[in-house]
């Protein structure tokens, strides 16, 4: 990872270390010490003080980490984690006390607690806050991504015909987001007629018929950074209640992103999408209408009818209101959407809505 | 789930809790919460008491819950987890201090401790413990899920041939995984040539050569049931190297699975392996000699050399010993091994090293 890039992120965690007095904080979230170190691995911790930044990790993974993390101490443990935590702080002058992550296990934390015979502080949010912002070069990389994803689709649509299993389907995107060299940001959703109407559907068995709607929601995950679509299809004539349905979707998806800009409230970009489908008479969808995304597939900001604060450029969100309808069908369509100084980009309108297919 | 099974276990699990002094365990790591009631989704907790088991989940899971769960009292939460945690334990009789597995995160401990006004009680592998012995239907489970991964390999073995990447290797495997019903138990390894040498190498753009020699390591889950495989090829006429290395890692699997049986301590498996390879004068390998799996694909008991214990009838294990050659190769063979009343059966012989691609 690049010495400039990491600097700036240290900069940035380590201003806000500060402002909370912390002399050195335990980062144990696979994300956070990717973002603060470069280190692409399993299984490794970070160390994060006013001086240096230490990457705690084994030997399986010694040699990735010297070319991932330039910046870094490299620490190779051999015993436990918890350990090599202790070792290190011990060496570490001016630092006495610890704070860890809030996404540590109580296992781990109370064997830390062991260590240093008293209950270390604890702390959540500071790295996920610094990772809202997103660089130019994570724009790009969370493009690339999106790229990835929107090609897969497009070479699995000509398999989208009748007796297809979901599962085949599910297989056959899979294997075109592997064959880009990237993998999934997460279980990839298909769900074929009413199974759409739930939005975390396991794609099963079931076979394509004519006239069924098909419903993908998909990722890639490319040089660490994810990627998250959603489409839908009907095989052949759409049904009239079908037509409607994705008219509205399509509708307040586009009255959710036209809010999107630096300073609005989130639960103004979230209220944009609801309203449009109360409007039109439809069930108003039970989850969020969006979330924000880069290392995690989930992370800061949430945009749902409780959220608190307001969008800010340089953050990525996805933007997927949907409408179910149990029994009957379920339409969701998803984009991701980069929040600009003066307004918003839409990162994933190459992925098809396939004219053929579409609905 | 079989109400019988559950009863079963929940019998089991609570003869731990009473030894324990424990009025209600609950249960926040997931494959310990499909265990004590059944349930397959996801963002689910448990709470265990002398007279009742509950399973606490949202909106998006309850309907399947209710058919997975016939066992458990299903508690619908609308707010956070924790607040749902504490309403019910207000709700529940004789019930008023927690015990909360230890693999909970720090937050959620937290929340829990503000919500209870005092630090709970943490506890760790009472359910681990329980499900180290495998009932019957869960030994057919992994046998299933083993056969899937072994089709999925016969299918995939016509096209390892010159030109495909390790990628798209991969990528041809977890579909045929997909295809029949299943998913991964992990990411699926596959490393050509010198790349086997690192245990845990990503699949990449490499291209299989001549003479290259082919690493595939993988499994499928199924029923909520992992298998673990680990299969090497070379494409064409094998090195002097590769045959002699073969070897030796084929004797000394076979004399680790020769040694496995009840009583028989974790160590001493864990040597068998070793033995073989340090006799032949090649490089012992860093990882263990074998892992149990189940529910999760790495679980108790872990054969190491600094493992404690031994060996219980109804445990299921992976023996996959290997050797490593940086910049030349890496071998390793690996099947799942059920330790039975008398001895051990191999669950995964059905699984082909293929004689024409055979080193």
């Amino acid at each position: 990872m690049n010495r400039q890039i990491i600097a700036k992120r240290t900069t940035a965690i380590r201003r806000e270390l500060k402002r909370k007095r912390i002399s050195c904080l335990i980062v144990t979230k696979s994300a956070n010490v990717t973002y603060a170190t470069g280190f692409m691995g399993d299984d490794s911790w970070a160390a994060i003080t006013p001086a240096r930044t230490c990457l705690l990790t084994d030997s399986r993974y010694t040699e990735q980490a010297g070319k991932e993390c330039p910046s870094s101490g490299i620490v190779e443990r051999t015993g436990l984690m918890t350990q090599a935590v202790a070792r290190l702080v011990a060496r570490l002058k001016s630092v006495r006390a610890i704070t860890v992550e809030k996404s540590v296990s109580l296992a781990d934390f109370e064997a830390l607690e062991k260590q240093f015979k008293r209950r270390p502080k604890s702390v959540g949010g500071i790295i996920e806050a610094v990772r809202g912002s997103k660089h130019s070069s994570e724009i790009a990389a969370i493009k690339a991504s999106g790229t990835i994803a929107a090609k897969a689709l497009q070479r699995t649509l000509p398999h989208i015909k009748g007796g297809i299993s979901e599962i085949e389907l599910a297989g056959l995107l899979d294997f075109q987001i592997r064959k880009a060299g990237a993998t999934n940001s997460f279980d990839t959703i298909v769900a074929f007629g009413p199974n759409a109407s739930r939005p975390h559907h396991q794609p099963g068995k079931r076979k394509l018929k004519k006239k069924d709607t098909v419903l993908i929601d998909f990722g890639a995950k490319f040089k660490g950074y994810c990627s998250d679509i959603t489409r839908c299809f009907v095989l052949g004539e759409a049904m009239a209640l079908y037509r409607k349905v994705f008219n509205v979707v399509e509708q307040a998806q586009a009255a959710a992103i036209k809010a999107v800009g630096p300073g609005v409230k989130l639960t103004t970009v979230d209220s944009a999408a609801r309203d449009v489908i109360r409007a039109a008479d439809l069930p108003v969808y039970g989850h969020g209408t969006g979330h924000g995304l880069g290392l995690e597939i989930h992370e800061l900001p949430f945009l749902k009818g409780d959220a608190k604060g307001a969008l800010k450029a340089g953050q990525v969100i996805t933007i997927e209101p949907g409408v179910y309808i149990p029994g009957k069908l379920g339409v969701r369509i998803e984009d991701d959407v980069l929040v600009t100084d003066t307004g918003r980009r839409v990162l994933t309108r190459q992925c098809p809505h396939s004219p053929g297919l579409r609905g």
